[in-house]
């Protein structure tokens, strides 16, 4: 019986208008999520509540019928979007009144949208894709943390008398130094330090020039490495490669030779 | 009789003087929609009232004669470019005095300067193509929306009671966050809020994060789209592909085959 | 004589000492210029009127030697950099004691510096290039100046009373929309009209997306011819296409063919 | 003896866990530095000066021990990153007591941070790759130079009496349109230059243009030279090229004929 309905359940799972469903009942969740930041009558109110218990009962229906049509119980948790998943949808259960945990209760609820990302397979994709790029740039971004470390260092030790809000430590200078980098009124800073150092334009144009040299190498290096998986692609396509080509053409020789060396016998 | 005006028109349709007529009124409206901007003497608005009046009537005649000289008039009004026509003309003819109505007149007025890009065929090329090129950006769009919108949620939960100006609602908010993306005076924001929540730093620079990640991928996908077309027309080109040049020369060990056996044979 | 005289000129234009002499002499000429902007002491600025009178000097010789050196006196003053180089000798060559003519004076001995340009071989390249490319751009331009043509009607039409400094005619209106397309306090200017109308923020964000939608455009074809001209270059390399071994291998069996036709008739 | 010592070093210095561990000296190093910059406690003072000890004793033994392993000790000091790695670790061994030196010393131990890069061999290759790429962009930075050159002279010439501190010499001008090519309040500078000079937004856009297009075409010439080196790396790979692949052909070609003539002669 209970392969019965794992079976009935997996054909409602790989349904596209089950899928169309829980889309629908996400972009429900985060109407109502919109919907309470705005001033709300109280008659709204009372509906937000009846939705959020209805959404809530909806998701562990669905993360239920998802477990059960699984064939493999244990694989499932180990399954990042499974696990993302039944957090959100766990977390939602806990019963809260207090006022205080009402912020970090609706916090979680904001999460529910990203199930769109768990449910849409294309968003999945591109997700996945998204993670597995990173890696590739991980000595570009350990090069940047180093730039701004030493900076940070540098601007803490030299310019904390000035400014101790811009300057204090290592971490507020970091901070700084992001806001540097994105150009957000960056001249104010270096006006303020050169009053003391005239010298210092040389320290924001250096970390500038670090900086802005480290992103684009950033971006060439993910350039690159999309325009050689497109190749790559194009490589595998069902084409013979000259190689085959050429092995095709000397085993031609070969039969043509042996052709001269029997009409020399006769 | 209406088949001779019919060709007749055809013919003045394709005419390279008569097109280059109509973008000289259509410079001409721009001129004088300009022209209006400016604080002008009596007798100058007296002109831009013939104007006006010229252009209207030269804009009927010119998409009457288009109309007409089209062979498939129920296939005329299926064209997105000839709706966008007929309608700024028809809006065009209505008559207004009434000073309230007057500047939407003028800004319909306004969209004449866009008849440029129904008229000229490059422009209409360039535009065709980049409508071409949005859906295949859909789903980062869509993503992108999906990080707006919880950050937003969280942005208009947490920081309501500190700036409802910035962080009044989940509209309000996605605006804040539209200008946060492109740096503008986005620390003051974000200092205001750490004042109450230090850590809110957080926040602002993986939003950052993700945004500039996923408009970076929406770059590189439009690049490698455009690449893809570019390589495809290559491929596309009369050369013979390699599997073409792989069956000749199987064709002719085929017949070399056969040339070996008849030989034994001898 | 003449032609003695000619020929030793000749050499000397194309000596390679003779080359960076005249770029020596560009760099004395940046730096005199570069000094000037400084508060200097009597006895320099009497050096400066000597070193100007030298330079003036050194670079009516250089002009003459290179015209002298020339073959086809009538093309000399058809190409645009020896234009300009006699341009900007001629008119140092202007004897200005007016204090008002004197700012004039040392704007046109500025542009000596643009003379490295005409005088280093690559740098020129290089401009050649870049003038080169901007005739595939044309359309983009148009279509940009034509988005910022009606935004800019639009703008001055509807916000004209709220703000005239930003929005006072349309010449004005198109400075902020660039202003704007920088990002620069662009939210400023939005917020002043949202409190007018409030939905004015549709104004903004779509000339933001439909600009850099449009410079995106711009970037991606300058990428793309630029690749589309490597590639060519890889492909005119003298490797043979592949219709040409298609070619070659239909020769051959033909000649096979022949072979076992002959071979049947034995 | 010495020998045994050298080859004893040698492959300690090859050896992971000997890397290993001084990559985790540096990070504790880079962490009593960011520690440094908070508000520290008595005891946590006197315990960086214990760490400061240890790690300048370390760094000192290990650069003796690869300068022992090193084969030809000539050449050690000719590579960059040795005399790096010597020059901070020396300067740390200088004592200083003199508290306007301090300064000085903490600056110094920052740079070892910095030794990450000579250490960790991924970093040293990316590090070099990025000076390999400077000399190809020398060309367009000397352009942009120019560039930036005239406009701070005009601007200085021009601009000088309306804000000496934006325009006072050519240097302060230079960072000034520094300021202006990151976007950062550049129409402050505009709108206050354009009350004097109405038409000054001209030197502005202009520059923006200029510059921009510049960087463009620098970025354009990194991108272009990358997928040079891609495409080639791809061309020397293993497969035949279409050249040889024509070769064997015409000798097939060659045999066949040569049967056909035998054949005749038959």
């Amino acid at each position: 019986m209970y392969q019965v309905i794992k079976s009935k359940f997996n054909a409602l799972k790989n349904n596209k208008i089950f899928e169309l469903v829980v889309v629908a009942v996400i972009i429900l969740s985060a109407l109502e999520i919109g919907a309470k930041t705005f001033q709300l009558p109280e008659s709204a109110i009372s509906i937000t509540y009846i939705l959020d218990t209805f959404i809530t009962v909806f998701f562990l229906v669905e993360l239920t019928i998802r477990f059960i049509a699984d064939d493999d119980k244990k694989q499932f948790f180990k399954k990042g979007w499974n696990i993302f998943d039944s957090l959100v949808v766990a977390i939602s259960l806990i019963p809260i009144d207090d006022s205080e945990m009402a912020l970090l209760a609706r916090l979680v609820r904001v999460f529910r949208v990203l199930r769109m990302v768990s449910v849409v397979p294309e968003l999945r994709v591109l997700i996945n894709s998204l993670i597995k790029a990173l890696p590739q740039l991980g000595y570009v971004v350990l090069l940047m943390f180093i730039i701004f470390y030493i900076y940070a260092a540098i601007g803490s030790f030299v310019f904390n008398s000035i400014n101790p809000k811009l300057w204090g430590d290592i971490a507020i200078s970091m901070l700084t130094l992001f806001r540097i980098m994105t150009f957000e009124d960056w001249t104010d800073i270096q006006y303020e330090t050169m009053e003391v150092y005239p010298m210092s334009w040389i320290f924001y144009l250096t970390f500038i020039f670090f900086t802005a040299f480290a992103f684009l190498n950033m971006v060439i290096g993910i350039v690159v490495s999309v325009m050689e998986k497109e190749q790559a692609l194009l490589y595998v396509s069902n084409e013979p490669s000259m190689t085959e080509l050429q092995t095709e053409i000397k085993e031609l020789k070969a039969l043509v030779n042996q052709l001269v060396t029997n009409q020399n016998k006769l």
